[in-house]
């Protein structure tokens, strides 16, 4: 029997173990075999849960791991934790292992690879961020530490206003601390138009976080014990038992780099529609290192979420072992909360607008989640921007409490078809009193901006 | 000055408000008369809130209108209540109104005529069945009859499991009464397929309701008070205080079809894309009295939603002022509750793609409305319907808690767009943690019908 071609992997989590999970499906570990090697502690986890679990809403860190390297063994699949990679030889199909644990370096042979480095969080040259107190958070690693430093903590200081950010923001509110937002922009979340973030900025304060927007941290203090004691900014000085860094993330790309594999204008590595790294056979990239499309502007970008990072492994699952399938690209949603505020946007913003030079209109109304007359109807603000001359929807937020967030689906799914804001006029939504006004405040978003733009015309 | 032209709204609701709105909006009372009547004793409210009033979930009657007679004519429409239409001459362009207080009859002409007539409940020829306690709920006079007999009510019989007879269903366990549903299809909900109707079967069970389904009704007796006492099927008799019919309705066209006006094969009033009854310049129809074209099927339907009514209202008062509107069709989508559950559905059965000649794939699916590992995850079963040699999607069911029903607006989105499948398994939804897990409900049931459809080719 010839020996098994051999897949490896650089990245146990979302986007690597899905690729080896969907092509350990299709190929049994006689024709195929699979390995995979992180330099972290755990496999498969949910980032997105860490800031749950830091707030004391959900279990950790176990319960974040949707599947250990033992369950993925048992499935035909070798898992190397605490084993990183450091080098690619293309020529060669070799990749130089070094286990962090011994210290020992090897090389790998592949057939096949699949870059799945996942991103690194931004980490400004600051003065004292390197202090004990000073926390990033993106693997569980970081969530225990979070949490190991709570205890008698009173004061949190989290910089960055994106989604990391303000989720971090309601966990630090959950465990009852005092929490003051620091942001470089006017509003926190800067996904959004200023005016939408506008309204999350007035909630978060309204949930009594001290949310300072406009300021640049220049550097973080010690305290008397040594540990992290405050933030000082450009705007005075911020006391804090705990610093979360919640600055976003850039794709992790220094091994594809170095191995002179293209990576894009976006920061991420270049893939085609099959997630395979173009002049390169055999040599597929997935998940928060990539640049993906972009079907509204047309443009590569980098997002890390886990859904695209799920979506690409599968892709990569299964080109990798003689299927056809495509990432046909991303509209740009994301959903978020704080609290009981539910944040939600999808495609491009004003800004975005302008940069592409996509001449827009735009229509912002607030309506209810429910009937008016029904039960816990609570409010919500959507805006919608919509290409002038022909009334493609180029881009949608929403702002609002139970029931506001997930609308956005409507718009992702209306954007990926390119309808027009008159079309979405007429979609069939659900409707009945606990679910939705007779109109729903998508539609009558909808409407809105039809109305402004037959105005413009 | 000439005299201004004449909108004659028949019928004083959803449709017919809304059309006399909207062409209020674009014309002033010197350019256009607006006048409306209707024969029941209230204008533009929402029958779809009727079952939640009567549960006391909402207050009523006055929360549940939208719209006074009185508010209207500030805006310079001219509500007449408790006047009926009891004739139209399209020649001549009168209408014969009679005034159901005065008994008065009177002719009033008109330029241009709406015909949003609603529709009627269905109502069978039962022993019995005009006994006091037994009740339709279609206004609101009916939801004020409901209420007044549940002061030591104890058995509640509803005979429908459709909409109106689950929702009422609630309403009956809410108000502390024991409820037995009857129903003659082997599972409530017959606008679901079978299995997913099983479902509901189940959890009414569960929620304390007696449900009795494939039995007939023979008819009403009466109680020693000379009041419904029980109602008899051919499976036995069952206690009821109290009787509710909720049977469906349909399209109500006496006056359409007196007048020679075109009625459609589903039973309801024919009219283009336009709401314009074809041939009949200056006639307009909507709500619950048309047919509609069902972007799936492509066949005419007739479907008496509140949510079409408005949309089709707002078509005609755009079109009788001179603009141009259309009412591209429906998709089929319905969402509602019994208690806790939801249920949702869209585009076509299985024996609607039976009767149409559609050779279809299903995928079903059990998937959690957040994160496994988020609090209140709820389990909800996803039905997905698509074209064997297409992949198109053609209809949706969803039956789950908390966040199932509304998902069913991305599946009516996707079947507006006839989209496949395949496609839809990209789709960029909205995640995070405590929205959805990281692969939404419907996109694991449209992997699961790309996966079967893979292996069916």
């Amino acid at each position: 029997m010839p020996m098994a071609e051999r897949l490896l992997v650089i990245g146990a989590d979302a986007a690597g173990m899905t690729a080896a999970s969907q092509a350990r499906r299709r190929r049994t570990p006689d024709e195929l075999e699979i390995l995979a090697f992180d330099r972290g502690h755990h496999s498969s986890y949910s980032a997105c849960g860490i800031p749950y679990w830091i707030g004391g809403l959900v279990d950790g860190p176990d319960r974040l791991v949707a599947r250990s390297p033992t369950e993925h063994r048992k499935r035909g699949i070798e898992v190397h934790l605490r084993h990183e990679v450091t080098g690619i030889d293309l020529d060669k199909r070799v990749v130089t292992v070094r286990d962090l644990d011994s210290g020992g370096e090897r090389a790998e042979g592949f057939g096949q690879l699949v870059i799945a480095a996942g991103a690194v969080p931004i980490r400004p040259d600051w003065p004292g961020i390197g202090l004990p107190g000073v926390h990033g958070v993106q693997t569980l690693d970081d969530g225990e530490n979070v949490i190991g430093c709570l205890d008698g903590a009173r004061n949190a200081v989290v910089i960055g206003g994106g989604y990391i950010g303000v989720e971090l923001a309601e966990a630090m509110v959950r465990r009852g601390l005092a929490v003051t937002l620091l942001d470089k922009a006017p509003h926190p979340m800067s996904t959004l138009d200023p005016d939408m973030g506008a309204l999350v900025h007035q909630a978060m304060t309204g949930l009594g976080i001290d949310v300072r927007t406009g300021v640049s941290v220049r550097g973080i203090e010690a305290g008397s014990d040594g540990r992290a004691g405050s933030v000082t900014t450009d705007h005075g000085t911020h006391q804090a038992d705990v610093v979360i860094l919640g600055l976003g993330v850039a794709p992790n790309t220094t091994l594809a780099r170095d191995a002179g594999l293209p990576v894009g204008e976006s920061g991420g590595i270049v893939t085609d529609d099959h997630m395979a790294v173009p002049g390169h056979d055999g040599i597929w990239a997935a998940g928060d290192c990539v640049e993906v499309h972009h079907r509204v502007s047309g443009r590569p970008v980098a997002i890390a979420l886990g859904t695209h990072a799920n979506k690409q492994g599968r892709v990569v699952g299964i080109n990798a072992t003689g299927g056809d399938a495509v990432f046909p690209g991303v509209v740009g949603t994301a959903v978020s909360k704080v609290c009981d505020l539910e944040i939600a946007r999808t495609g491009l913003r004003e800004k975005d607008c302008a940069e592409a030079g996509i001449e827009i209109v735009t229509a912002t109304i607030e309506s209810d989640s429910r009937a008016g007359y029904y039960p816990d109807a609570q409010k919500m603000t959507v805006k919608l921007l919509a290409e002038r001359h022909t009334g493609r929807l180029v881009g949608g937020q929403i702002v609002g409490r139970e029931g506001a967030a997930k609308r956005v689906d409507v718009l992702a799914v209306a954007l990926w078809n390119a309808m027009t804001v008159e079309d979405m006029v007429s979609l069939d939504l659900g409707y009945a009193p606990p679910f939705s006004p007779v109109w729903d405040p998508v539609l009558v978003a909808a409407r809105k901006a039809a109305d402004v733009r037959a105005g413009h015309r």
